[in-house]
């Protein structure tokens, strides 16, 4: 059978994806500050080894024997699994070797650089190395657009979330960048009738280490498959029998710390929801970047950020914080904590926004990379398109400060192309998600105002977590939801919270 | 050339030796609970392809060609290491892939059940898995014998110290087989006359912990490469540029957890000097385990527990731990540190052994696994030998008590025969090393109480760390100490430190 043979070969590199996946986290928690340079090399590796694994020659045959000649005895898991293989064997084996070097290189070179350039604020220096970035990029795209059948920017967005495509994107973000500026107006100037009072620290790191956990454990993470460090930028890694979630402590401020472990929490339950018989296998991983960042952010700012659930949290967060939540007591009140988390600021840095400005973010950032990738925009108009589109959508001039401007994020540097849509994609994917879940088990609310997440996550397991790769997101969408993705959820999502 | 494909093949070995080193010490220091059985097959995964990497067919003819045309070319170095080359290819080569398997699964079957059988001292039901190891080693022993040259057992500890040869150790077992007993009444009879005192505590975690931090900095252990960790068996494990040691704290007693973390900091220093430039090279690597056992024998027993570094470390020790040092000054005056690091006690427990009984434990195994391989005990008749050998070696009857007798030790469920007289080996080794580091640097006791560990660091820097394997153990201790290995070191030094 040459499916059984491509489940034991697939699985084995699932089995040096774990390894990798824990080195990775490895790296950025735990390994001392000399352990670099081996390490890098050690990894380099590794990596290689994978993607032999991956696009090993007789895996094409291999392919074409199950797909022709097995496809029928498949059951509807397999036959995914299989789609998957095919998948991940095409975009493998579809870049010519010297490409595949050189954009490491030169992307390593870039990030590298970009550490030092961007506080800096030197954009003359850090062009040349973008402009190198966005050439090699746009031959990827080309190579993999004809290779997978898609337009070059679809093929780089389809790497981070299978099925996304520029044409059913475009007109939800019109929408967006139409609407959400007004209603930023409107909900800053309902905010500055009461503005939320801000507690004072200190808050210790172990006080706010203990709240954290308490409240993963309260949202349902399983602590037996999971583990809560400290990392520079908080993430989520690992396998799902073992999800390492990060966050970083800062001691004049809780509210950011707690909220990124929730969110971070989203992914990881997602993770531990995928199904145990197919984890070591391609259907059996998430369906893609923009479905996990909808499981963050249906956790953090459709529950966590939401009344309900603050009312239930005020007070372990007030017992947690004891010593601040006396000294400040008028701080720590449900309704001033349910202002804090609902606060929203147009500001210059995407990883700081709310979630009513955040997509203005990603559209401007998602019009100027595909401009970059169809040839139609050059590296050096990058600063003034920027500007441009900051005050459009944002009000804000960032002309001549790159270092807030277009130099802010690591994943242009990083030739990461096609992946800033997908924040934007989750958020609208949560809340029409949540909505869905609403209409299913009407109690949920109240549930969560007693600390209950089970109702929802028995929605979110039966119609995401158990369901992997086994559809493609729209399907995943419209059987859940009935619909397919839109701004709809996502507006009304906000219009509550923020103008009810 | 062959020999340069053949660096670039072990290079890769080395680098995914170094992912597994590193996920090994993760699965003991932090993967959650629930992590294991994932986590065993990924590693499975792993060390199937190190081993396919190391047995791939095409080796043997690179072998032949670098040994045969290449050789004159190559420097002393990179024949050295052309030998480790070999030594590896014929280990991994030697046995047949059902012996290895059925090895392995036998093992981890009788591993797991020795963690319940012990405590229960169920030697009935343990002794059938036992004897199955016994079967299957016996089987590997001839089969790696033949293929290397070695005797039976000769062949099972070389995989542990290469160049180990049993016919040069029994005599040196054989003497301190008949020193020791007499010579342990005799210290026993002098330490009666002024035991003592132990401290109380609680000696709080964080407390030991930056205590043992600032010793192993103070013994020159490079922070920038290595950390400190907890784990339920202390061990070193990572590689030279990110070494990773483990302790265990008791809040009751700190003696224990911060010499175990010098012992371990001698295994890291040694791995920290090894020459970079071999890093990820067979020659490149740590000699053996016995050089290793010395290595951090020597930090522990000839200078940690000694009077000299004792007096420089009992002001930082009273600072760390002030609470009790003022509430027992008694206990914690340099005379009472002293008699505390060199207590002496016959005990059933090997790895709570003091370093003058600790031989007697070792050459009881050695003689009872010995005979195992050669087939001339069975493994019904260890209870009675090892009963017999407590009594002349130490005194004590186990008569009944497998627990504390012949079921202590995770090795022989491991199927590690060979490894144990590494330990003693290593002793006699540190003592031979540490005489020699004196007679060449007269001035290092005295160093040593002001702190200052560079002049011995620097010996053990040329003669054994920066040698890493390009010499057999006997040649370098020969050109360290200019003497093959012996026992006389270590008895005058036990001699000198608990009877002068």
């Amino acid at each position: 059978m040459a499916y059984a043979e491509l489940e034991a070969r697939f699985g084995r590199i699932s089995d040096l994806m774990h390894v990798a996946g824990i080195m990775e986290w490895d790296e950025a928690v735990i390994m001392p500050p000399a352990g670099g340079k081996a390490r890098a090399q050690a990894m380099g590796t590794l990596s290689g080894l994978i993607h032999e694994l991956r696009s090993a020659p007789d895996l094409e045959a291999l392919l074409e024997a199950a797909t022709a000649d097995e496809a029928p005895e498949l059951d509807p898991w397999q036959r995914a699994n299989l789609a998957e293989m095919v998948r991940s064997f095409k975009r493998a084996t579809a870049l010519p070797r010297e490409l595949v070097e050189a954009l490491s290189r030169a992307s390593i070179e870039a990030e590298q650089a970009w550490r030092t350039l961007r506080p800096e604020n030197d954009w003359q220096r850090f062009a040349p190395l973008l402009e190198e970035l966005v050439q090699l990029s746009r031959q990827k795209a080309a190579a993999l657009g004809e290779a997978l059948g898609l337009t070059p920017y679809d093929a780089l967005m389809d790497a981070y979330e299978p099925g996304a495509r520029a044409a059913a994107i475009d007109p939800i973000f019109e929408e967006l960048a139409t609407v959400l500026p007004a209603l930023t107006d409107a909900v800053l100037e309902r905010q500055s009738r009461q503005p939320a009072i801000v507690p004072r620290g200190p808050f210790p790191v172990a006080a706010q280490k203990r709240l954290a956990e308490r409240l993963m454990g309260g949202v349902g993470l399983d602590a037996t498959r999971a583990r809560l460090d400290v990392s520079h930028h908080p993430f989520c890694g690992g396998v799902p029998s073992d999800v390492r979630i990060t966050t970083r402590y800062d001691e004049s401020d809780f509210v950011s710390a707690l909220m990124g472990v929730l969110h971070e929490s989203g992914h990881a339950k997602y993770e531990q929801g995928l199904p145990e018989r197919w984890h070591r296998q391609p259907v059996g991983g998430a369906r893609g970047m923009a479905v996990h960042e909808s499981q963050s952010l249906l956790l953090e700012m459709q529950v966590c950020r939401g009344p309900e659930f603050l009312a239930h949290a005020a007070p372990i967060i007030c017992e947690e914080l004891a010593d601040a939540a006396r000294a400040q007591p008028e701080a720590f009140t449900l309704d001033n904590l349910r202002r804090l988390y609902a606060r929203v600021e147009r500001s210059y840095i995407r990883v700081d926004a709310d979630e009513l400005t955040y997509p203005c973010h990603v559209i401007l950032r998602y019009g100027i990379e595909r401009q970059l990738i169809a040839g139609t925009m050059a590296v050096r108009d990058i600063p003034e398109a920027w500007d441009a589109e900051m005050q459009r959508l944002l009000g804000l001039s960032t002309a001549g400060d790159y270092r807030n401007g277009c130099m802010q994020d690591v994943h242009w540097a990083g030739a990461a192309f096609g992946y800033f849509p997908t924040y934007t994609l989750g958020a609208l994917t949560a809340a029409q998600l949540y909505r869905a879940a609403l209409r299913a088990e009407p109690s949920i609310p109240a549930s969560i105002e007693r600390g209950d997440l089970s109702g929802l996550d028995g929605f979110l397991r039966e119609q995401v977590w158990s369901r992997a790769s086994s559809l493609t997101t729209d399907g995943l969408l419209r059987e859940a939801t009935g619909q397919p993705l839109g701004a709809g959820a996502f507006l009304e999502h906000v219009r509550e919270r923020y103008l009810a």
